[in-house]
């Protein structure tokens, strides 16, 4: 099931996505009563797809994002695969929907896209067993890691360079019926592709990830993880239009503008 | 003035603290109408302050921390003052309150304490000049960085680290009328000196780090900026007591316990 969150005449709702590009009229939304954090009905109101305005799938409390879980991505930038997952955060306020702009900040002259693979959380979990990983889950959903790669290297935390506001669209929808051990995952700038990869390539796991994060902090509904790039990242200048496709999921793609 | 939130029989509020332990009767809470991020009324319904359980005094959104913003504080773990601030985040899921818990991590055996003046934000901003600064903070409250040193030094990026669960003690209360430049800072544990320092001798003014900060991303009423911890951090143990004093403020006391 896909579930979508929208606006459309200035109301925010979630809905579950029905049909596809193939289906006659487009696909349409029905629309969910309450939220899809807990068992909800359709209310049988449907709208097609192109009528609404796709929003960020989830509001997340907080984006944990992992870094060098592809190995053939560490060795681009001259890293080394790391004994522990290296864990950053990405704020909210960098959260933006399919199809919003990404602000190219004043104080960058690199920014990078990083297509990558997002969990979003269904439950409130912390200390998660391993074999309880899946029951926390919601679904997964594309996302790009917008990086700011001279900021990461001078400095020695990440809070700038990954955090910046539009560094994190999330989108289109959650899928919640997917196994994600094996997808394709493709990060294309203006239509060539840049970043191609398989979610198998990730050093960790989904469930070692989720294990390891939630070792140390709780994880609440609606919160994203990111689960780290597969080799190929490069980069956005202002006018590209840049496009992270997951196997089973879909396409985000967002535009590359000057901060306003 | 000095805002506390609180809870009594349930319900949480915001209040204006009046008078202080040397009043007779003690000190009084004046309940605020609605919330402070904007003109508020007093109620004029006040209740005693031994009578609430104080809650953290904001619930951010985000806490922007800067590293190493006290040249002995980087001096004594080795570290040099960075030609940028660092500047990394702790998520809402660390915060707690005055008198609630720190939980000791499992997968750490080093935690240390780290006293630090808060600055709580009262407006969302992004790009704040540094003569607009003032006008975007609501006061200042104390703040304990606590931080697991065996894992800041063994994983590259601090949110497991500084990111854990009640690894943000603030409070007891924002005061709103300060000049923080030349404030006494100081950190107890059971009662026993091991932090002293004043705000003075940070390396980059509180103007300098929200103008770094807002460079890149936006911040949100009730979002806290932490501003460097000075010089003798050191471990906490289960059982201690820590209390971080700031001048003109208060202070914050919090007990450390095995997490359950």
């Amino acid at each position: 099931m896909r579930i979508a969150r929208f606006s459309i005449d200035g109301n925010v709702a979630f809905g579950v996505v029905e049909g596809d590009a193939s289906t006659e009229g487009g696909p349409l939304l029905d629309i969910i009563k309450g939220h899809p954090f807990a068992e909800f009905e359709r209310s049988g109101q449907k709208i097609p797809l192109s009528k609404v305005r796709l929003l960020p799938p989830v509001l997340p409390n907080k984006v944990v994002a992992i870094g060098r879980n592809y190995a053939e991505h560490a060795a681009e930038l001259g890293n080394e695969v790391p004994a522990a997952p290296v864990t950053f955060f990405k704020p909210s306020t960098a959260v933006v929907g399919p199809g919003d702009p990404i602000a190219y900040p004043s104080f960058s002259e690199e920014v990078h896209h990083e297509a990558e693979l997002a969990v979003v959380i269904g439950r409130m979990c912390r200390e998660v067993p391993r074999e309880r990983v899946k029951d926390v889950i919601l679904g997964y959903t594309c996302a790009n890691d917008v990086t700011a790669r001279d900021i990461q290297r001078s400095e020695q935390q990440w809070a700038r360079a990954k955090g910046f506001d539009s560094s994190c669209p999330l989108g289109p929808w959650v899928e919640t019926e997917l196994d994600p051990s094996d997808l394709g995952i493709m990060c294309t700038v203006n239509g060539e592709q840049r970043q191609l990869g398989r979610t198998s390539e990730m050093v960790r796991s989904i469930e070692d990830l989720i294990v390891h994060i939630t070792e140390a902090m709780t994880l609440l509904p609606g919160d994203v993880v990111l689960t780290g790039t597969p080799a190929g990242v490069g980069p956005l200048n202002v006018g590209d239009e840049v496009a992270v496709t997951i196997e089973g999921i879909g396409t985000l793609t967002n535009k590359v503008i000057k901060r306003g």
